[in-house]
């Protein structure tokens, strides 16, 4: 099971009822958190879901509305006594960044794992079952979106086990993904599994205009997080101007990759109510929704 | 007319109830800030006074409680189209300190000024009959508290003006505080106004020990904001250790200082319900508040 919420859905300002675009995604106990803009360790710790467990921080890009919070969620773990190590990863640039924002953070009690992203990799973290892939987006600064997969083992397949005739006591390890040893040869999981089943992937794209490669970034992703800077069809030039999208072009994006379902984030502070404009995304792509500060969901294995 | 609003009211970690410490004071139009953890700029947006007008931004410590926030703060500005320069004040290596939190923030459209206090200044600013103090206090880095006083000058005395036999058409500059030259003489304020009356003084003090020097610095304030970290009593051992106070010790401090009024701040996230212990500071000086978020209040001259 993967959970998912929306700790903020504002761009570039925060506002009293609308924090600054983050996700946080828990997956078996642990978090992954996207972006950080101010306030975002308060919207985390409205959530209740606990910081200690956060393992991994996925930053898009160094604007401040994705950033600027990070001191403050680093504050967070060292006041839950986390000693565990952490992994950001982020742009080239990162480690200097996250130095000198946190120049008024005390000496850290864990270790943080920068991975600096160079373009080049696209499945950038394999960690538990968890995949982590990266997409350059096209936004007036370095940028990325993230997609997380869980995958899913395929089933214990008995006729298979007993074919090879590998005792019992060594099945269970190689349903946990272990290679093991017996009678000089190595067997591995696939020996006494059945093809892979489908797993739960989850996409986040935020800043970007609405580019070709975005489509198989995203393709049927359970969740899609995409940002929909404007709500109105009229504001195309702005957000070609801005490096954004309206929620048409997001939509768009969603109906081609053929994704379970749309949520819109990053609005501009100049849309009060994005509502208005939902319309605009639900033409194109039916399963559109308007992300709001604290929508939250948990997608099960089929 | 001194108009004064608390934009938070915690210590070390922001709550969604209670966001961190810091103070927004409104003088003729123009904004004083003191400290700007993170979220303030979102305090300060529900405040609704703008954000434009804030000519003076006053830094206690360089706890990130206490400036985590500025960048926001400075992004908000440029939004606003401030073009008019600011001030910044704080200890000294503030400079250093903003060039790394605003690494995130693009080039300024203002200049700022940057005092840097060195200890020995205790009256750093007078800028439109404000006059800003400060005080070296007793905590676990360098921190001042901030004294901001609107001075009121002295009644038009018409007699005064007719002995020197200066015409009416120059007592006006002379009432708004300018020097003027007649008859080859120089006249100054005091020929024509009576002596300076009572103005308004606000004092904020925190993160400190209650030292001595509080009471004189502290002398006679219309509001006294000061911090309470502790409500307990019996927390003394924590509060020595931790360079903070109790609602006690900083209600000792505004019964010496003979204030009007005392504002409690800055209260530990391990003290969800400080109003359990306000009585500890009013059995000392009755007119002690509990602060909240948004607390406001207006002092006019007497």
């Amino acid at each position: 099971m993967v959970e998912i919420s929306l700790l903020g859905t504002g761009g570039m300002l925060p506002l009293p009822e609308r924090f600054l675009s983050s996700v946080c995604v828990r997956i078996n106990g642990k978090l992954i958190l996207i972006d950080c803009g101010e306030g975002t360790q308060i919207s985390l710790k409205k959530l209740g879901w606990g910081i200690k467990k956060l393992d991994i921080i996925l930053i898009t890009h160094f604007h401040a509305d994705h950033i600027s919070g990070l001191a403050g969620i680093i504050l967070s773990l060292i006041n839950s006594e986390r000693a565990d190590p952490i992994y950001i990863i982020g742009p080239n640039g990162l480690e200097n960044i996250f130095n000198n924002l946190c120049v008024i953070v005390p000496e850290l009690p864990f270790k943080i794992f920068f991975i600096e992203q160079d373009f080049s990799n696209k499945n950038i973290l394999e960690i538990n079952n968890i995949f982590i892939s990266t997409l350059k987006l096209d936004h007036s600064c370095d940028c990325f979106a993230y997609s997380i997969c869980l995958k899913r083992i395929g089933k214990f397949n008995l006729e298979k086990a007993k074919k090879i005739k590998l005792p019992c006591k060594f099945w269970s390890e190689l349903q946990h993904g272990k290679q093991i040893e017996f009678n000089n040869k190595i067997f591995s999981p696939k020996d006494v599994l059945d093809d892979e089943r489908t797993g739960i992937k989850i996409t986040y794209c935020t800043d970007t205009r609405p580019i070709d490669q975005i489509v198989n970034f995203s393709e049927e992703s359970d969740l899609f997080i995409c940002e929909g800077t404007y709500g109105e069809n009229n504001k195309i030039e702005k957000a070609v101007k801005n490096k954004h999208m309206t929620f048409s072009e997001a939509a768009n994006l969603a109906k081609q990759s053929n994704c379970k379902e749309l949520w819109l984030t990053h609005f501009s502070p100049s849309m009060p109510e994005p509502e208005k404009f939902l319309i605009n995304a639900k033409k194109i792509f039916n399963n559109s929704k308007l992300g709001t500060d604290g929508l939250t969901k948990k997608i099960c294995f089929n």
